[in-house]
């Protein structure tokens, strides 16, 4: 099984909303497709992927570094000797080849994005689903009937920032959500405070409400909101300081008992690692958000999973950021805790498949081979143009 | 002052060269130019920068989010106000708007040389050399007069592993280096030290030599080599292991009493925070090398520089990796421990300027204004050609 040709191209992620962190109105993604020298059912096997949001697209790394090296491999070098089917595990160091140790960004999203169109074309020319097709390989069969799912949302919206958000969490509610992600940490603490309450009153209650902060707080605002926060008996707070500072997330999880989650700005094993060693997060209660795709996709992800066993937590803890149908194979086929998910079904990179439905906090996975995109028309609509 | 036009390049970095890591035969690197309205001597202000070596170009990060942030900047966010003249310490914040914490790679190569082409035009537009206007800004007038510097080289040379270092070696202490290192840990252990102990042998002594293993050792092999080493009382032991796995680090500091170097592949200053926290450094000996243009550039590297400080380190221990002119500039200028040279004239990223000497293993910065690229004619043939 051979690559024919690999088209990426730049979509704009614009949104009118923002976190305490960023405004997204210039966020862009990539979106990538490989075409195969395999038929099934007559029609070539077509590997399709989209960015995780919030990062921008990674055309120019695409173009300049990673697309080059997987055109220029071999299909001994990147294909199963036994089956002659595209295998991603063997790909992935030849996108990594003559790449130094540490900097795990962009390029980390940029090998992360190439890797799952490998991913969905592997799945299609299996003829599996791509969750049934982790779960057959590094999961020992087993896969996930439903996931279990939570609406992320909740950004600031300046003319109305505590109306319109309960209404959002009551129409996710309706839809069978049963839990939101609110933003915090972008107001004034009196504001955030009326939204936190308005968003539980909406939710039916505070543990259908987790809030993330978006990596703003310090040393001083931390543990401040963290006070604030334990009024509430949340969710998760999730992300309170930069991703990095291990010793305050350490500091934060030593005054506030409930949940915390973190990790969706860490984009390595190695990062992965010291969070674990470092950050003084609980295996009990916390979550792990590492992203899929922005972490150099599964060959990677499958290490911190490793990383993250190794460390004692188990593998329900993880729960990636992204939001996108990629990640949510991932975390049926692996068997882990749960999914993100942004419930406009408008978006290209968020949204749930058309006709899913959500029941009881819960979805089940689809049986279209590959991620499952073809049951996306929104994300079709860009995939499809790829291939001329 | 305003920015009327950003120019940007890829140039190959080709080498027949390898160390224990990658090979560098498709290696890039970014040339940019940033043209301003400020006239001196009747010819325009231009700023030219050069990436270091070792992380690809980064053209499409540049044009796709950087250079079009930086050309959407009115002149009062860059400019200072009292004297007009561009100032990269407002240009910075721009560069940033709508990044996300974490994932410090490539984009933060991408900012580095844009910021650094923005220092060269704010040198010259002051008529002083850029070390000069760091020292007055940053060190309280305080700069060197001359700057230690050592010669960085002894990659593996398959024809040749042994007899063309001791040539190599040679030739650098005759033109006035005190110091060469070369790279380890690419090959067997009985290879590695022929090599090692023959430049011993050509330099006059193991102070004389220090070595990189290109972080490629791991739990096992990091402390064998570390117990090696030993036997030759070196000038120091290079990145033993990968930057991240702050552990290991701190295991091999537990076991290797000469010095250490590291950090040349962590580019900000969270992740410079992290190896001083978690890595076993010792003060009193040990190298700390991040890179200035991979770490976003002077504003980010005046946080790392602040960070060792308050960690109580002196900041003479800095030796920023890179050997380029820009870096040069900010060892002489912020009164930093030494400066990387990769001796070959001939190099565009690396090399003296041309009619440099090196005296006893030091050398004193030049005073053209600027970085001084006018005075390296290679550079200058990439860099000139920007402008059309």
């Amino acid at each position: 099984m051979r690559i024919l040709e690999i088209g990426e191209t730049t979509i704009p992620v614009a949104a009118t909303m923002s976190n305490a962190a960023i405004g997204f109105d210039e966020m862009t993604a990539s979106a990538v497709a490989v075409r195969t020298d395999r038929r099934v059912g007559g029609a070539p096997v077509i590997g399709y992927a989209l960015d995780s949001v919030g990062r921008y697209a990674h055309g120019g790394l695409l173009r300049e570094r990673f697309i080059p090296r997987l055109e220029a491999a071999r299909e001994a070098e990147i294909a199963d000797p036994e089956t002659g089917l595209l295998d991603p595990m063997r790909a992935w160091p030849v996108l990594m080849r003559n790449e130094k140790p540490g900097g795990h960004g962009e390029r980390s999203a940029a090998v992360g994005v190439l890797d799952a169109a490998l991913w969905d074309a592997a799945a299609k020319a299996a003829g599996v689903p791509l969750w049934r097709l982790l779960a057959d390989r590094f999961n020992g069969g087993s896969a996930d009937e439903t996931v279990e799912i939570y609406a992320s949302g909740g950004h600031y919206r300046p003319d109305d920032p505590v109306g319109a958000l309960a209404g959002e969490v009551q129409d996710c509610m309706a839809r069978g959500f049963r839990t939101l992600k609110m933003k915090i940490a972008g107001a004034p603490p009196e504001i955030d405070r009326a939204r936190i309450e308005a968003a539980i009153d909406a939710a039916g209650g505070g543990g259908r409400i987790a809030v993330d902060a978006n990596a703003v707080l310090d040393r001083e605002s931390g543990p401040r909101m963290a006070a604030m926060l334990a009024d509430y008996d949340l969710a998760w707070f999730e992300e309170p300081c930069d991703p990095l500072d291990f010793d305050l997330t350490r500091e934060i999880a030593a005054v506030y008992s409930g949940p915390l989650a973190t990790g969706e700005n860490l984009f390595s094993a190695a990062d992965a690692r010291n969070l674990l060693r470092y950050g003084g997060l609980r295996k009990d209660r916390d979550l792990l958000q590492f992203d899929v795709s922005l972490s150099y996709g599964i060959p990677e992800y499958l290490r911190i999973v490793k990383a993250v066993e190794e460390a004692g937590w188990p593998r329900r803890r993880l729960v990636p950021h992204a939001g996108h149908l990629f990640a949510f194979n991932v975390v049926a086929g692996l068997g882990l805790g749960g999914h993100e998910i942004a419930p406009d079904a408008n978006l290209v990179l968020g949204g749930l498949p058309d006709g899913w439905t959500v029941d009881g906090g819960r979805v089940a996975p689809g049986e279209l081979p590959g991620v499952g995109f073809e049951g996306k028309a929104n994300a079709m609509a860009v995939l499809g143009a790829l291939m001329g």
